[in-house]
């Protein structure tokens, strides 16, 4: 038997495809079909499968073997099944063509409606529909798109031909054109086709057609198709489909009509019919906005036979696509018709109350539910957006890396004091800066959003703005900052004027935009407890532990306390650098400044009560759970004064002569510092350093356990690169922990463990592990290193990179799986090579990408840790994992 | 039967050693046993064994089962011997006890003389010696040399007593006091001996015997000696042995005497028997320098009889060794005694034209002669050095890093400017900086060396040294400079005050120290063709090619004709950014502020004939050998201007407002350049760079074929991370040479390949090489970006981590085998595995270290490419590699 290549629908029998033919049908045909056979009034028609597209190609543009009779038969069997004719004079039968693949796909050839009419057969409609107007007007549509579609003719060639019949009539809209005009029109447009095609307009609707078809699977190979294929990373499409239909018409008349309708609000998720929809129109009117469209609640009075229709086909489209519904449908005549239907697009919130609707009216099971919200869309719910009214004809004046998701607005300042002197007058202000550092951290605090004209997704301002839940634009090539004033594309900004930003986009917009905060309801935690459940069910094969747990990346109690809030399960970094600042950071300075072992360490025993008092705090919060203390990582000079008057006050407090001070600050510079002296080497140098820290926490540890928390700290040593700098390092952090924990008089558990950054530390993980209880890997490091790139420098490259398809994505966003999840996975499988339980998890800022978070599951890692506000979004992603690796 | 501990040695038939066993014996105790076997006159003992040290420190200093035993047996053996007996009153055999592993190490406890005496032998030595005065001294040598080396007293007590005594006499120094003073001496000795050990002075000399061979092997273990083995990195030894043996006396008149003697000459490697002795002396006053010794000549006038009976001895040992042996004698009473031989230290020259008359009188072969000159003894012929007189008693100022050898003196200057400057009125420089940069290259090139207080062994100053075989001293960081003045150590410099540098060892002297260019003869040349005889013989398993070749890094045709005269098999690497400085420096600049393209292509269209021309000397320097060209590297603001002056020119030839100069002077700057936009990432951005060197490399190419070089152009494509950056640089390479070939009507054959330097591209190696014909590892970057070192920045704590033993070396000087290694092995395999033919080498600084390109024939690789200057170096250490691995 010959290989099926058309599928006919229409009507419970007649019908041969369904919902589940998608690769095959495209997205479009196989809804036609499904629709047709569950009894939906689809107008009738038939599919040519994506397999045809496929061989077309493979074939040096060859149809297979046939495909023309399966053609053939297939509009034979519609002309019987409509009763009318290809091209009939009397009563024409005319169809659209539509592409349709099985991702719905800009960018590829579209529609051509009305094909089938002719010179002859113009004369058929104008019989049967009783309005020559409406025939004629109906032709030259007909002739627009056909030869726009087919022959890549311009619309300007046939608006010229348009406008001079306007101008000779007079008249300002095609609307005010009558029969006879548009008859003119016809005869215009032919001209212009011929012109252009250098053919005249094919009388012959079977020939008609054939071009239509010809167009469509010739659309799937342009340049426009492919670079959206490329732009969306849409893989593994083999081609479109073709999907021929009769025509029905929602502009014959007041008993004709035309609209779209959702089977919930796709703002809210209510459960509530909700759609618009015009009579007398066709389905473009309803979008291009000419009229305005009625709410679809006035059908039940205009037209409660149909209304009571359409709401059960809505009933019945979801039951059986058990998800909410975006229809298109067409009233002819009175008579009913859906031409479209698909899943509906919907907000963050309405995404989690629909599926949390439909677990409880029966239509899906949890997992369902779970694998229907995806990450994007559940982000949303935890950050204020811009009203989408607000937003609308709105231009962005440039755009920036969206670092950090949710929308703010305020006034500029242009330093961190600002920031907070204006604050403390009550002022709402963003933070504009060529990037952020350490020193600005009160700044950020005091801001509403932060924007940045360098840096990429993981820089200072990204980075610190994610942990805050504060929006932030990075990299913003186009702000450019020239003291205390900012261009921002075309237009300048000084001090005190207002800008809003999209931290979820990356624009930037001018003025005070309206913000609205997504209102979260019960669902959410209904939602978020069903991931939990399908998450911590999880079997590996590569690793003991069931499900992969998250946590949260946190630096003080307060944020401790928010990331267990959102469902943390531990902190799996706290970076204690954070620590070394606003009060604190003169003695740390006093310390870097230190000629001697005793002078540091007398600077030291000063910090000694506040990172006591942080780490008790923290293990409060997380009570139960384990807390990941990384001990100093950045280089000192990230810690001393810049500006001559700051030196002059730490020449002041330690006594050190301003010339000896600029000397030492001068010294610690480096022209590298991100492979510069830091982390664990600051150790190797100045063990001192570690030990204050060790005793601040084993100390905190101890007191707080005595005070009824449940603790258990995890001493994180970063940057290590060889057994040589962890081994005597680990047996520093044993020894001070022994003499506090036996002057305590206390049990205290607790494991020391390392970050695997360093390239060389994955390559040597069996080693490694010898001296480990616990891998963390710090994938911005290991992204920076073992690709090369400084995330503070890449804003000069990667958006090309990304663009071009160098890269597929920004790999301080998501982890270059290809790359550096390479020496993950070693580090994990050498690690567990000395140590088979030894606990791996992952704390750079790719800990709260789905992406990551899967490569992350398959790979075995106990835990993600990511920033507070991308928890939820992390237990999300991982129970997707769960679900999809099962 | 019992394990045998102890050897006996004396004559030929009662020797139980040989030369062959010096793990056992250790390497004074074969050495001793060889003499014996072949009948060289050598005063009786024997040899307790290394494994006995094992077994002491396994059975927690427990000496095995049967050694006392042995050693009674031994001492019996000996007495029976000698016709003495330790303590007789009458005449009492008098030991020596000595330690010896089987490497010689200073640090351990060294020698016990005259070990047997007490109060009543030293009467019977007296009687023996005829010389009261002799035997009272050997009695109190004895004491002070067994209570310091047993029991640890500071040689300063017994001086203390001593003291005192001479004081009482009213003499000056030791040999003024008599017997009797001598034996007042004693008594004092023996109470200090009792005060600090808490004992009498052992009696017994069967006591005195195992107290000391419990202390040599006490000494085995004690820090310094455990210190001294990490330092020299001395792995694999079991123990130390004890050797015991009678003692001969040098000082018992004017027929006895002591001496010293070189089979050939140790400077120029000359066949003259080279030595000097004293007469009625012992060992150490040949060493201590108070009387003058009289050269080896004279004694065959002085001592005919003993003359020839020594010159007998040499060239028996010669003979025995097959290498020029370093000797110690003694002759008592007209007897000749031979106490040591060892393989001589000798120069560099010397070390060649050694081994060459060796092979040429039949005593070895070529392998052996390969085999005996280290690369550190090779390298010497090749640099001038610091006389070893003028150096005598002169101390160093200040050490930093030996990173380009050889020595240099000259006047201080502290720029570029002033090197150029000085060099012209005809002096000679030595250019003192914090640390150059491409700006300094002429500056370099006008200076005799280069000191600089910062970066390691790869820095700038570091690399371009070793590539103009400039000695160098980097990272010195006690040279601080301030101005236009130096402190060195102690010592302040101003400009044109004169040091000296030895680039071979890191140190920096004051004045001008006399230097010597060693003189090499004919001699080398033989040698180093038996080096690559033996090279291009050596079969791997991993690899078809046979033997592995040495290339060189050259910039410019000079660099390239002297590598080949050095033996360079072809340019591994030519960096062409070394080409756009000095007159070409105006128009490369010209081309990063162009702000279009249009503009940047008219600059580059300046600099093309440069370029073209540059490359045709290359390769005509090369002809018949392959050429590899790196297309630009560095970031560009290394190129840039920094002054307002230079920014002041450059704007004026480009018409470019300063204001808007230096803002993109600004925007160019990085955070981690080392991690920016550089390498082929500049080439995404802005082709047309790589499009002119190309174009530059290919024409030169065809011109330079036409003109009858036979070229192999390799072009090279650095810092590739992805196939996604290699694909379309790889299709602009082949475009841009196809145009050309076409046009210039010729057949020419070119490869493209890329650098691995990235870890990510040894990650994805085998992807690499479908878009690569060739790899080239730099493992400069490799190291920087896998270990996370900056190699500019590393000063501040790599000199630690090697002292303590993080790190074993530096690893920008040998390459890290364990961690970065894996990356070079990894990319190898991966790379052949698409492409089993593959050609892979090196162009890192290691391509010249000998532990490294050990590593990389190990690893399969086709060649190494280091600086010119490194050539033989590499030359020798591949065939090493050879003789190692076969």
């Amino acid at each position: 038997m010959a290989t099926q290549h058309v599928y006919f629908f229409g009507g419970k029998k007649d019908t041969e495809g369904s919902a589940d033919m998608k690769e095959l049908l495209g997205g479009k045909g196989a809804n036609l079909a499904e629709m047709s056979k569950i009894g939906v009034p689809v107008p009738p028609g038939f599919t040519i499968s994506t397999e045809v597209c496929r061989q077309f190609y493979e074939n040096k543009k060859q149809y297979p073997k046939g495909l023309k009779e399966q053609v053939e038969v297939a509009v034979e069997r519609l002309e019987k099944k409509m009763g009318k004719k290809l091209g009939d004079p009397k009563d024409p039968l005319l169809v659209s063509v539509r592409s349709g693949a099985a991702v719905s796909m800009p960018g590829m050839m579209d529609t051509v409606l009305n094909l089938g009419l002719n010179d002859e057969a113009v004369a058929g409609l104008t019989a049967g529909s009783g309005n020559a107007r409406f025939a004629w007007d109906a032709y030259r549509r007909f002739i627009n798109m056909f030869g726009n579609v087919v022959k890549g003719i311009g619309h300007e060639h046939f608006e010229e031909a348009m406008g001079k019949i306007k101008k000779k009539k007079g008249v300002e809209e095609d609307v005010d054109l009558d029969a006879d005009d548009l008859k003119e029109v016809v005869t215009q447009y032919k001209a212009v086709f011929k012109k252009h095609a250098k053919m005249d307009f094919p009388q012959k609707p079977i020939e008609q057609l054939w071009a239509a078809i010809d167009a469509v699977f010739g659309s799937w190979n342009n340049p426009r198709a492919n670079s959206y294929r490329k732009m969306n990373n849409m893989k593994g499409l083999i081609g479109t489909a073709v999907n021929v239909q009769s025509m029905v018409f929602g502009n014959l008349g007041d008993d004709s009509g035309t609209g779209v309708c959702f089977s919930r609000d796709p703002s809210t998720g209510e459960n509530i019919f909700y759609g618009e929809y015009l009579m007398n129109a066709q389905g473009e009117d309803v979008v291009a906005g000419i009229r305005t469209p009625k709410p679809l609640k006035t059908l039940s009075k205009q037209n409660p036979k149909v209304y009571k229709q359409l709401v059960e086909v809505k009933e019945r489209l979801e039951a059986q696509y058990g998800d909410m519904q975006d229809m298109e449908f067409t009233i002819e005549r009175g008579t009913l018709y859906i031409l479209q239907t698909r899943n509906g697009k919907r907000t963050g919130v309405a995404a989690v109350k629909i599926v949390v609707d439909l677990v409880a009216e029966g239509k899906i099971n949890k997992e369902d539910a779970v694998r229907r919200v995806t990450p994007e869309l559940l982000d949303q719910v935890f950050h204020p957006m811009i009203d989408p009214r607000a937003k609308k004809g709105v231009k962005a004046l440039a755009r920036g890396l969206n670092a950090s998701p949710g929308a703010a607005c305020g006034q500029i300042v242009f330093t961190a004091e600002d920031a907070e002197a204006w604050k403390a007058d009550g002022k709402k202000v963003i933070l504009v800066r060529r990037e952020t550092s350490p020193d600005d951290i009160g700044g950020m605090y005091a801001s509403e959003g932060i924007l940045t004209s360098t840096g990429g997704m993981t820089s200072h301002a990204a980075v610190v703005g994610r942990g805050m839940g504060l929006p932030c634009v990075v990299g913003c090539k186009d702000a450019r900052i020239s003291g205390k004033t900012v261009m921002i594309g075309n237009k300048k900004f000084k001090e005190g004027d207002f800008i809003t930003l999209d931290g979820t986009t990356g624009d930037v917009f001018t003025g005070e935009l309206n913000l609205v905060q997504p209102k979260v309801k019960g669902e959410l935690n209904t939602f978020l407890s069903w991931c939990d459940e399908i998450r911590l069910a999880g079997k590996r094969a590569n690793v003991s532990q069931k499900g992969m747990l998250v946590r949260a990346n946190a630096d003080k109690p307060s944020d401790a306390k928010r990331a267990r809030e959102f469902g943390a399960e531990g902190i799996g970094l706290c970076r204690t650098e954070h620590m070394f600042f606003e009060e604190r950071l003169p003695m740390f300075q006093e310390m870097i400044v230190a000629e001697d072992e005793e002078t540091r360490r007398k600077a030291l025993k000063k910090l000694l009560p506040y990172q006591k008092r942080d780490f008790k705090g923290l293990f409060k919060a997380m009570s139960g759970f384990p807390v990941t203390i990384r001990l100093l990582d950045p280089p000192l000079h990230e810690f001393v004064p810049h500006t001559a008057k700051d030196i002059k006050r730490l020449s002041e407090q330690t006594g050190v002569p301003t010339k000896a001070l600029k000397q030492k600050i001068e010294s610690l510079q480096e022209l590298n510092p991100m492979l510069g002296h830091r982390g664990c080497r600051l150790a190797i140098t100045y063990p001192e350093i570690y030990e204050m820290q060790v005793e601040a926490i084993i100390t905190a540890a101890c007191e707080a356990q005595k005070a009824g928390v449940k603790v258990f700290p995890e001493i994180m040593i970063p940057l290590v690169g060889s057994v040589g700098e962890l081994k005597p390092l680990r047996a520093m952090v044993e020894r001070v922990a022994a003499e506090i924990i036996a002057a305590k008089k206390v049990k205290l558990k607790y494991t020391i463990g390392t970050m695997i950054e360093v390239p060389r530390a994955a390559l040597i993980a069996d080693k490694i592990a010898e001296d480990a209880d616990f891998f963390s890997f710090g994938t911005n490091d290991l992204t920076q290193m073992g690709m090369g790139f400084s995330r503070d420098d890449v804003g000069s490259f990667i958006p090309q990179y990304v663009e071009e398809g160098i890269y597929e994505n920004d790999p301080f966003q998501v982890l270059d799986q290809e790359g550096i999840g390479q020496l993950v996975e070693m580090g994990t499988i050498k690690g567990r090579t000395t140590k088979p339980e030894l606990k791996v998890g992952i704390c750079g800022e790719h800990g709260g990408e789905p992406a990551s978070v899967d490569f992350c599951y398959r790979t075995g890692l106990n835990y993600v840790s990511c920033s507070p506000f991308r928890v939820p979004i992390a237990r999300l992603a991982a129970a997707h994992s769960v679900l999809k690796n099962r």
